[in-house]
């Protein structure tokens, strides 16, 4: 069986193990801070490759930002890692063969191999933080388009007038309904909007000071202004989920990032079938957790 | 170099020709009417073949509905083909393979292989009549998802408040904006809401009564209503293909269907490179024409 180091090159930490092709970790896992510098970054990977150079076969990291489609550079600028990185050949690392993707699509290898999405045929892979990420994976094939760009699913527009302007200059990008920074948004329009805020438990508060954890919290205190956000957050979340079922006919959705374990994903799957003209999907979290990103990239450089 | 029968199953007519794995056509096209019954129609493609036998290698046929992931039937009810018509297994017709693919990925497939999309490394294919089907194929692999029902995209959803109904019973599909049918619906909306239609050459006629002819008619007359409508219509188009284009990332987009004529592809090019996360683009009109599905069929079937 053939073993790949996985590497998880983060703004803050760099994650690395053992994996193997069934997706399974099979040394420790260890952790180093990510170096501010971009040789330094380099010279950290190589470190870390000649450490396990005698146990595998190939090399896979996983990053953020846009890959080439030799998947050997990150292309586009990464706002959490330093100037110089998107210079790197990552294939220089070693003679043997490293393989760079984009974070989002490694962890939906990992889960895709040895997850939630584990058996299924065509598996998509939503994350929720901040933004929206995603990554699909049918038949065994990571879909990556002409550039290596695919999935952009958070900038898909659910509202086609203008209505919400995202971070990003643009105009009412799924993500800036549905993610995290989606919620905070909801809780603003809402506190204007909704009469509930007038009898809310954050009524003393003005609409920007709300957090996503102000209405997590306001749900399990019944505030019916939380709620009302929370619910309307979902509705647009089951809007962006349902359109990419009809687009992409998964049978199985896989949620992740750090805003998932508020998504109702009983609700969604429900919904879902209801509604898309694809039917059935599953609905699913994550469950490869902090390790997804060295994982998959561990089983998409195997191959 | 392989040769396929490519046989083209529509509603009235089967048109099929000898079609090689450049795409090009080798034979006369023919022609003749779908017969009334699925036995019927089962048994005239039992003789189009006995009539190539000799000359090919495998057999393409190209179908609407929902193809399953074995390539051998329609799975969905087809309501411009008779009853019985989903029953049938397709790959009984002969010892030769037969394929059967639905027809919007079998039009991406000609286009790709030998139409506008010639050359490129991702090709999405959009087909603008009465609604809105689609087709992706990414290095050579068209996507298929888990049942073979990927590309809804006519039921991408592009508002997420229950807007306005689709002939689907659901709410607010892309393609009630922007297909043949959603230029019907933008002339009606526009008809009531635009103080353009009071001065309009159509103000005598009611909102329901108006035509996509009236619209295309109207802007060669300089009609001030028409011209709005058919800009709403095209931002429509525009909000679906970029984020389309966000989520395939492809290189190149065709625009097939009734409707295509009337499509600003150049304007819509422009616009979709300059909003889209994930450039370049190239929009193009397809060049197959009533020969797209017997092409992509026959290109499909030969693998």
């Amino acid at each position: 069986m053939k073993k790949a180091l996985g590497i998880d090159i983060g703004g803050t930490k760099i994650l690395y193990g053992v994996v193997n092709d069934a997706g399974e970790i099979v040394s420790d896992v260890k952790k180093t801070s990510t170096p501010k510098k971009a040789d330094e970054i380099f010279s950290t990977l190589k470190n870390i490759i000649a450490e396990h150079y005698n146990e595998i076969d190939v090399v896979g990291l996983s990053s953020a930002g846009a890959v080439n489609l030799e998947n050997t550079r990150v292309l586009s600028s990464t706002p959490n890692l330093p100037d110089g990185y998107n210079q790197i050949d990552f294939s220089t690392l070693c003679d043997k063969k490293v393989y760079v993707e984009n974070d989002a699509n490694c962890a939906c290898a990992a889960e895709y191999k040895n997850g939630a999405g584990k058996g299924f045929n065509t598996v998509l892979m939503i994350t929720i933080g901040t933004g929206i990420g995603g990554g699909v994976i049918s038949n065994g094939v990571l879909f990556r388009g002409s550039r290596g760009n695919a999935l952009e699913v958070g900038s898909m527009k659910i509202f086609a007038d203008k209505r919400q302007k995202c971070t990003c200059g643009r105009y009412d990008c799924w993500e800036s309904y549905a993610s995290g920074t989606g919620l905070k948004n909801c809780a603003i329009t809402g506190a204007r909007e909704y009469l509930e805020f007038k009898a809310s438990i954050y009524k003393d508060k003005s609409p920007e000071e709300i957090t996503t954890y102000d209405i997590t919290d306001g749900i399990q205190k019944e505030d019916a202004y939380s709620i009302k956000v929370f619910n309307q957050w979902m509705e647009y979340m089951f809007v962006g989920l349902v359109s990419l079922t009809d687009i992409f006919n998964p049978d199985c959705i896989v949620i992740s990032g750090g805003m998932c374990s508020f998504v109702d994903v009983e609700g969604l799957e429900q919904r879902i079938n209801a509604e898309s003209v694809v039917t059935d999907v599953k609905v699913r979290r994550a469950t490869t957790g902090n390790n997804a990103g060295m994982i998959g990239a561990g089983v998409l450089a195997l191959g």
